[in-house]
């Protein structure tokens, strides 16, 4: 079906980006395709990023690793190309955000190394076709995230508290989206929390660390799942000498269906 | 291993029931083997009765139902004899409980049929086999169960409140308890309700409908299960000319394995 800016496959996404005429989320685009987290390093860094994924399989579900100096991909999509087909990209020097920008080709080097990391937005469809409302897609917003007091397992210089997304639902739908969300391992997989902020060290639900806030109603709780913006929190403690992550919300759309990654969680 | 009276086999409880050793519940008893709530009832009445199991399988899943007149089983049992092999049995008479006992052979006759209801003490092993603390287990109490506001959907005479069991769980346990009862549908399956006990019309917690209270810690979430005392209320409300169930918590011990009931909900 038709969506905003008749962006209905993820090529006319990406093209969409290449050109700037998408430069804000892409939530919602190109319904049925899985979207992917971005985080681009330098190769010395990227070993030791690579086993913090390995690490943090919740927050970090690797979907595709490139070789250093490659910015097309071979598993997730066809005649991509990483420097230009997100809409927004945020480049880090020493662990501080530099720029944001729409296309980082002047940027490039042989020597980076690109990860692609599941993004709850794929496990969203399965939600939504299952008849469970999702907030800030019904709203038009990013979805509200949140870092926590629990820390991932670190590995070199990479570590990190773990940063989640919050979905507001009532208690039986919570039920059926652990269900139906533990069949999306490569999406972050099943909630790590459910209906009590505080433990994990969040004070305000209507101030999320990224994203946009949403209303939480009396008979809902809030759920949350470990989020791939977990990485950007480790680059920032890491603080490399240089990389660069998508946007907040600004994912790569590839061709991966959806339902492709749907099987029992491992766990 | 052996448990309290060293009741660890399911025939070693059926006979200590008989003998009249056993009059209390029967949780933790016999561990690994499989625990079914009773509801017998005339000929007339169970038709009626099987059609509510049937469109209420969530509080009422069906594990054995027998012929007319017939006490022993052939699924859930060799050698038993559902007359005394139950702890304590509940009489009723147009609705209305006139006796508590621990043998039934004087009431018996030729047209009671009876339905064996899978129970929630089968997931328990498996959750505590997860490391998920089930508290009423660790008290040795009875399971704290409540009439909730959710009606069950009626046939024929038979109708009432959806009852149901609770076990206060840290919310990550919660997450986890919902993936590993998804797995047990024949035993209530998943809870219907997390965190939330006003929506579903429970006041107070620590005010069981049947059952004894346990505490519910400020970093825990109130977790509800469809409980096998529902049909017990769908008689109360039926008001049947005669009926017996098992007492609360005092269950039939089954010698079918609680790994045998484990696969996936088909829902």
């Amino acid at each position: 079906m038709p969506t905003q800016n008749g962006l209905s496959t993820p090529e006319a996404v990406r093209r969409a980006c290449r050109s700037g005429e998408l430069t804000t989320q892409t939530s919602g685009l190109a319904p049925g395709f899985a979207q992917a987290n971005l985080v681009i390093l330098p190769r010395d860094d990227a070993d030791d990023f690579r086993q913090f994924c390995k690490l943090n399989p919740k927050p970090c579900p690797m979907l595709e690793v490139t070789k250093p100096g490659q910015f097309s991909l071979s598993r997730l999509a066809n005649e991509a190309d990483l420097r230009t087909d997100l809409p927004s990209y945020r480049v880090w020097r020493d662990g501080v955000l530099t720029d944001e920008l729409t296309d980082i080709t002047s940027l490039w080097n042989d020597d980076l190394v690109s990860f692609l990391i599941g993004c709850s937005f794929t496990f969203e469809a399965a939600l939504i076709k299952n008849g469970i409302p999702v907030r800030h897609v019904e709203l038009g917003r990013n979805v509200p995230m949140f870092q926590t007091n629990l820390a991932c397992q670190p590995a070199g210089k990479f570590h990190g508290p773990l940063v989640v997304s919050m979905r507001p639902l009532k208690p039986a739908h919570a039920i059926l989206a652990v269900q139906i969300t533990s069949q999306f391992p490569d999406v972050h997989g099943a909630p790590i929390h459910i209906g009590l902020p505080h433990e994990i060290g969040i004070t305000d639900l209507q101030k999320p660390d990224f994203g946009d806030a949403v209303p939480v109603a009396a008979d809902e709780l809030p759920v949350f799942w470990a989020c791939g913006v977990t990485p950007q929190a480790a680059l920032m403690a890491a603080r490399p000498t240089f990389a660069i992550t998508h946007s907040p919300g600004c994912m790569f759309v590839s061709d991966l269906k959806d339902e492709s990654l749907r099987h029992a969680e491992t766990s």
